[in-house]
C-alpha cells in the first residue's frame, strides 16, 4: 500500500484546490494506494461535501495549525509542529505515509522535510528539481532554489541526484548531465563551476556532457542540467513568465480567435508548468513535493502521480545508495 | 563630426554582413557622421563592389590581421595589434573615431576595449549591457557576461552604469533599477547580492526598487536589472532560445500558414534581438558595441544607430562623472 499525504491547507486557494486535485487523482489511482488529506478536519470535510464527494472518500488526518505563505520558514516549523506541514511530514517519518505534497510555504516545506525526514548520509544539501518543458521531453534543472551559494562538491552532488531522478521518474535509462555555464569550454565560468567541472569529468554513473549554456536547456541538450539554486531559480521564474509574454503578444498581434483555437491551446499546454505537477525536494530520506502556491487542481493531481512514481521506483533509496560509498562521495 | 569604426572582419559572415549593415545604415545616417570600415582593404572593396556600392562610399581603414572567433582573447589582442579589432579601437583611442562596433570574437573585443580605451576611474569592471525585449519597452540587464564572480561593490557599480545608459540611450528620464534575486525580501539571496542590496538601498541617482525575480524582467518591472555576468549570460542565452522553441511549437501545432502571417511576424519581431543591434560594453572610456557573431545586417545597422546615440548623448562621459566622486564610490 502506497500512502501519499497531501497538505490540504497549502496554497493560495486551500483547501479547495488540494481537495479538487485529490478528487481528480483518486479516479486514476493505482490499486493499493491512498491519499491522506492533512489539515483542519472540519474544513476538509466541508470542502469535500461542497464538491459532492463522500466524506469517507479519503482518510483525513487532522492538523489544527496552518503555516501562512508569508511566515518565516524555520520559525513556522518550530513554532507550529501541529501544522498540516508538520503533521504530514511527521506521518511519513513514522511510516504512516510514503510521500508528502504541499502547495504551501515553500521554505517551510523545505525546512520541515529536511529536519523531520533528514538527509541521506553524504548528501550535503537537498536540491529542488524543476522540470523545464521543451518541444519534446522535459529537462530536469537542479537546484531550483534551495541553495544560493553552492560549493563545487554540492554541485557535483546535484548531478548524481538528478541522474537518479531522470532514471527513476523520467525513464531515461542512461541520463546525460550538463553543467550550466556561460560557455562550452572547460576553463569558462565561476570558480565554483570550474571546480565542479573537474569533479564531474570522470563520472561513470551518467554521461557528463560538459558545460551547457542557457540556450541549450530548451533544445534538450541533456536530461539533467546542474546549477546553483540562484541561477536555477532565476531561470525557472523567467521561463514561467515567458508563456504570459507570448500570450500577451499573440493576443495583441494575432487576436483572440487564433489564440483560443485548440491548436494554440496545445502550444500553451506545452509551456504550462502544472503539467509537471510540482518540484521534488531531492536528497532527503523520503518523498516531498513542493507545488506552486498558485497551482491549479491539475498540478496537484500530477504531483500525486509523481509522488506515487517516486515511491514505486524507490527514488529516495536509490539516491541514498548513490551517496553511500559511490562515486558521489569519492 | 561623429565617426563610428565598424569591424568589417567580425562575425560569422564577414565581411559581407558588416558591409551590408553599413550600407543600410548609411541611408539613415545623421548629418556630419561617418562610418569607417576597418579590415582588409581589398576584401572590403570587393565586397562593396559586389553589393553595387561605390568604393568611396565609406572610408576604409586597412587592418591586415583578423582575430578568429575561436582564438583566446588576450593572446589575440596582444599577438595581433594590427587586427581589425586592434586597429579599430586604436583609432578611437587616438581620437580618429568615436565608437567601435564588432560582431567578432566577444572576448577579444572586451579585452581590447578595456586595454586600449581603459576604464573610467572608480569603475571596477566593465559590464555588458543587454536589452531584453518585453511586450512594451525593452529592459536593460547587466552584466550580460563580462564578469562571472562579482563583488557587492561591482554589482553596485552596474546599477549606476545601467541607470546612465537607461537615461542617455533608452530615454528613461528617471530610471528604476532592480537587483535580480530569488525573492523580494531584503534578506534573500547570495552573500554578494545581500551586500549589494545594502549598498544600493540609499541610492539617490536612480530609483532603486529593491529585489526583482526572474519573472519580473519580462513584465518590465524596472528599467534596469542588475546581476552578475554568470546569471545575466545564462538568462540572456536562455531567452534567445525561447523564440526558437515557440516558433517550433507553432509550426508543429498551428501550421506554417498562421506562422507566416504578418501578424505572427510582428510577434517574432518583438522577440528578435537584432532589433536592438548589439550589447554595449559599459564603464570603458569610449564606446564599444559587441554584436552576436550571427548578427544579420539589420543588427549591424541598429548597432551603428546605438553607437551614434551613445556618442551624441555623451554616455561614456556621464558614466565617468557618476564614478568621479559621486554616490557610486561613496
Amino acid at each position: 500500500m502506497i500512502r501519499i499525504a497531501l497538505d490540504a491547507m497549502g496554497g493560495d486557494f486551500a483547501p479547495d484546490v488540494p481537495v479538487e486535485g485529490a478528487l481528480a487523482a483518486a479516479d486514476e489511482l493505482p490499486p493499493s494506494s491512498e491519499i491522506l488529506l492533512v489539515g483542519r478536519q472540519t474544513e476538509i470535510e466541508e470542502t469535500l461535501a461542497k464538491h459532492g464527494a463522500q466524506a469517507d472518500r479519503f482518510q483525513i488526518v487532522d492538523a489544527p495549525d496552518v503555516v501562512g505563505m508569508g511566515e518565516k520558514p524555520l520559525a513556522a516549523v518550530r513554532g507550529k509542529p501541529k501544522s498540516s506541514i508538520g503533521i504530514g511530514l511527521g506521518l511519513q517519518k513514522r511510516g504512516g505515509a510514503d510521500g508528502f505534497i504541499s502547495a504551501g510555504n515553500t521554505g517551510a516545506v523545505m525546512a520541515a522535510s529536511t529536519i523531520l525526514l533528514g538527509l541521506h548520509p553524504g548528501v550535503q544539501r537537498p536540491a529542488i528539481g524543476t522540470l523545464f518543458p521543451t518541444g519534446s521531453e522535459p529537462v530536469l534543472v537542479l537546484d531550483g532554489g534551495a541553495n544560493v551559494d553552492c560549493s563545487p562538491r554540492e554541485l557535483q552532488g546535484f548531478a548524481y541526484i538528478g541522474a537518479v531522478y531522470a532514471r527513476d521518474v523520467l525513464g531515461r535509462s542512461n541520463p546525460t548531465v550538463g553543467l550550466l555555464n556561460i560557455g562550452e569550454e572547460e576553463e569558462k565560468g565561476s570558480a565554483a563551476v570550474k571546480e565542479a567541472y573537474a569533479l564531474l569529468k570522470h563520472s561513470t554513473h551518467f554521461q557528463f556532457i560538459g558545460n551547457v549554456e542557457g540556450r541549450d536547456i530548451l533544445r534538450g541538450a541533456c536530461d539533467v542540467v546542474v546549477c546553483d539554486g540562484f541561477v536555477g531559480n532565476v531561470v525557472l521564474k523567467f521561463y514561467e513568465s515567458v508563456a504570459r509574454l507570448v500570450h500577451g503578444l499573440l493576443d495583441r498581434e494575432v487576436g483572440r480567435d487564433v489564440l483560443e483555437a485548440p491548436a494554440m491551446q496545445r502550444v500553451f499546454k506545452v509551456l504550462d508548468y502544472s503539467e509537471y505537477g510540482g518540484a521534488p525536494l531531492l536528497g532527503i530520506r523520503g518523498v516531498s513535493i513542493i507545488c506552486h502556491g498558485s497551482s491549479p487542481p491539475r498540478a496537484i493531481k500530477n504531483a500525486i502521480r509523481v509522488a506515487m512514481q517516486s515511491v514505486q521506483s524507490h527514488l529516495s533509496q536509490h539516491i541514498g545508495a548513490e551517496f553511500a560509498g559511490g562515486e558521489a562521495v569519492a
